[in-house]
């Protein structure tokens, strides 16, 4: 945000206000409250704004939950982009194994957004359009199971859609307790995750 | 439920409802609108019954609610009694693997009210009071988990709470996606769990 647009955002708006911090604070609000329970007037009351004042940075309600669903999903459309750009040497593991570390990161990094995204249940054209962006994430991230299993890294004893529902069902949720304010940090989360999934709890023996 | 109480049930409410099956149906509304959302008129409409034959059955909705989470922390609660009777030869690595393993099966058997139970935020006497009950649950979950890093059965380069929460933040994930009608039984998924948490998914190397 330039200081011009701060300006002129502070002369229409609430001082301070713009569209990106509206967008935050709103998910916080959806978040506590519900997406469909929340009225723009509730939205305004909770955020000591007028109405106008969010109707000037956002034409609706939904455009606010779309920007906020966005942030989140153009975050995990990285992680798949990245781990399939990797030159061709890596392996599928590597690759699949960077890919949940990474997962986790934008997770802590957008923690209100990813948050949000994963309570959409499709009611409405943004939460189908985003519906349908996850599943393609998924898939992704599926394939990148089956190519780990196929390439003989991956266990082949538990059916490679068991292995990915388990393995992003224990990304997704982190969201259920994990706090950025809390005493484990991004990177330490992350290890962990992989460590648990990958190498497993119990203590090598011998 | 005997023939004659069902007998009494139908002359009073609707034909075939009792208390067990009208908490099961509750539930599944809750689910889907939320607790909070729903009025016992909303209940009434969706269930197709009249207010007063579900206050023939229950004095209020919190009653309802508090049947269902008593339903899923009863199975819980069972799992760590289960784990702390073993004999004491037993490990505490294999009581957790136990532990985990039937939390699997308790969820997928009382997959509605265990959902309830995992969404329940704290509003009220009931939900404070389920809460409390899942915290000391989670608490003597934890416990086993540090006397398996103890014993020097469970990797110790992760903190035993992180361990905890991701352990159980899988298991509880399952209720996002697990269906029972679905591909994979109660003891494919219940072992799948454990394999993936205990022994990782990497595939041993020599």
């Amino acid at each position: 945000m330039s200081a011009g647009s701060s300006q002129g955002s502070a002369r229409r708006g609430r001082p301070g206000y713009d569209q990106e911090l509206l967008v935050r604070r709103a998910v916080e609000v959806f978040i506590r409250r519900g997406y469909d329970a929340t009225s723009v007037g509730d939205l305004a009351a909770e955020l000591g704004l007028s109405k106008s004042a969010i109707y000037h940075h956002v034409p609706s309600k939904e455009h606010l939950l779309s920007l906020a669903l966005d942030d989140a999903l153009e975050g995990l459309e990285a992680v798949i982009a990245d781990a399939t750009r990797e030159p061709r040497d890596v392996s599928a593991y590597a690759r699949l194994r960077g890919a949940v570390r990474q997962s986790v990161l934008v997770l802590v990094d957008k923690l209100p957004s990813v948050t949000l995204l994963l309570r959409v249940r499709g009611n409405g054209e943004v939460e189908i359009s985003a519906l349908a962006r996850r599943r393609r994430i998924d898939e992704q991230l599926a394939g990148l199971v089956r190519d780990a299993v196929s390439e003989g890294t991956l266990r082949n004893d538990i059916a490679p859609d068991l292995i990915s529902r388990l393995l992003f069902g224990t990304v997704n949720s982190l969201t259920e307790w994990y706090r950025p304010d809390g005493e484990v940090d991004a990177a330490t989360l992350a290890d962990a995750v992989v460590e648990l999934a990958f190498d497993g709890l119990t203590v090598p023996r011998g």
